[in-house]
């Protein structure tokens, strides 16, 4: 049997050879904006970084250095007024999740399309209110799910698709790292319920529950879920660790669990009626993807060219603005993660299965 | 980094050279006894199959060309009358579910150890019944669990327990086959609750919920689970499908599917603090089981001589009995399970979290 993935990481979404560049601001000068998003863009076709935004002008200044399109280094405040909007097109928010909403506000009203890190806010009320601006505003909001743009992903996408595996029946997937072992810092936002809305199912638990309902094309509509914690540092927060299990229509589930303080891993798996694919590892930039197929009692491991998962995403982002496209996943898309991620806390705390609610 | 699993498939469980031979009367002569049991202890060191026992004689007399030790065809009632009992030493009962405790009785009157196809039977009643016949009586009763004595289980229960991935975290597990394909007969037992309890938590959940107790060395004490059909053959049984998730105390959980209505796979995957232990293929007799940990950022798969579960299972029951050991797992170990997937099916119905019922 063959699969048709000699193009695998084929952008499939390009229609444009050379359609320009975007100008954009990040927000929030934490570790991966520097290490992962300044360098993505740095090899990036369609976009440059020309203005750095950081609630500390020392942070942001000492950054300018990381791209020779950098221009402006601004303070929050700053930004807020509307400093050195003329230099940007596009704001990257990568401000710990209870700051994303202020900087979508002043996006939406200097008239900035916005590239907004997942998840969305720290709860389902502000998360809403970016969902409210987006729909009465021209700007373009998208949320930075990068499995969306990651070519493992979206193959798994069009094999489930086209009936390769048959009907999807199960899901397995997991997301796990060492918090404390990577950011040896208890006051980290992560671990501020405020700053974050959660450490665990927030940051990492997302990854396993979009990249569900991305591949499945299908939305999740009752959760089971526990979560608990073994280090003192989690105590505020309450998840180190969760299992949680998403029920979608028709009977398929998935099986799914996160960790902040568990061994660096990852997969994703669906088991159809005629077969399975398997990514892994999967949800890591750091850590080469892997991707197979079962049917027919025969396995398929496809070896295929990384690529910087960022670089995919801003390219995207951009070429969309680029060629008057629509950005996805938009924020109504992004919005169903976090009532999924609400109903998954309340199914922990009621020893329930909860029905997540629709907008 | 090195592993000590130069000798992989050692039976680390043997200690005498030639016991003897242990002679066995099989109990029921289904496709699994004609295809897999009789076959294995032919290639078993320690065992012998010298009686068939059938509900139909014609099906008993069939079979008895499957092994040249093979002396006997007989009848259910003819073996509960004590016939050809002193042509073995114990019985293997492979019937459906709900039949296992009529056989057991029988031979706990006529002295004959039993090794007893799991789940030990169709209710948690029935199989309480089990565990006090064999609390009360001089015959050892093991539970067939043959991924206890699959050498890939063994290892990862070493490395669990020699601290090799840290302290376990998360479980993953799934088992799965297309049951109406490998048998296509609507009117096949494991689809009556009365036969089998359940078709798909009873029959293959079993082996993620066993082996990540017997691996993790720990036992869960509440459940989350959700089971589902889309086949009509599954309408009176109602599980074709099934997730669940098992909490064990200490905060670690496992997230475990099967089902009898999607493409045969199975893996089982602990993730600890410092790495990962994988086993996959991990249950199936009939494929290769696959074995790999990860650790301190490296992946090593350990290839190893694959062997016949069941020939395996089979020695080491009869080498318990000839050195007189008492085998394992025992009526005890195995009423967990019946407990445990009692609370899966309470749970799903209930759709809450269930605590697991201690005896």
């Amino acid at each position: 049997m063959e699969f048709p993935f000699e193009d695998f990481t084929l952008r499939d979404w390009q229609t444009a050879e050379d359609p320009g560049t975007v100008r954009v601001a990040m927000i929030g000068i934490g570790w991966w904006t520097r290490e992962q998003a300044i360098p993505a863009v740095r090899e990036s076709a369609f976009v440059d970084t020309t203005v750095l935004v950081s609630g500390s002008m020392g942070k942001a200044r000492e950054a300018t250095g990381l791209a020779p399109t950098i221009e402006h280094a601004i303070t929050y405040e700053e930004f807020h007024n509307g400093e050195a909007s003329e230099a940007y097109d596009a704001i990257y928010v990568c401000t710990p999740n209870a700051l994303h909403l202020p900087f979508v506000e002043t996006a939406v009203r200097l008239g900035k399309d916005v590239l907004c890190e997942k998840p969305m806010e720290a709860t389902v009320d502000r998360a809403s209110e970016i969902v409210d601006l987006t729909a009465d505003s021209d700007v373009d909001v998208m949320i930075a799910y990068r499995m969306q743009t990651e070519p493992a992903v979206r193959r798994a996408r069009e094999v489930v698709a086209a009936g390769l595996i048959g009907d999807p029946v199960q899901v397995h997937a997991n997301m796990s790292q060492p918090l404390l072992e990577m950011i040896p810092d208890p006051d980290q936002w992560r671990l501020d319920p405020d700053l974050s809305g959660g450490a665990t199912v927030m940051d990492l638990g997302l990854y396993p529950i979009n990249t569900a309902r991305f591949v499945l094309d299908k939305d999740p509509v009752a959760v089971q879920a526990r979560t608990t914690h073994d280090r003192a540092e989690f105590e505020d927060v309450g998840d180190e660790h969760a299992v949680f299990t998403l029920l979608f229509p028709d009977g398929v589930s998935a099986a799914c669990t996160a960790s902040q303080g568990a061994y660096k891993s990852s997969h994703f798996r669906v088991t159809g009626t005629e077969g399975e694919v398997v990514i892994e590892p999967a949800f890591y930039n750091s850590q080469d993807r892997g991707f197979r197929i079962s049917v027919g009692g025969e396995r398929y491991d496809v070896d295929f060219p990384q690529v910087d998962q960022m670089t995919e995403e801003f390219d995207y982002f951009a070429h969309c603005l680029l060629t008057g496209t629509e950005p996805y996943p938009d924020a109504e898309h992004g919005f169903v993660d976090m009532l999924t991620m609400e109903a998954v806390y309340d199914a922990d705390r009621r020893d329930q299965t909860v029905e997540i609610q629709s907008r």
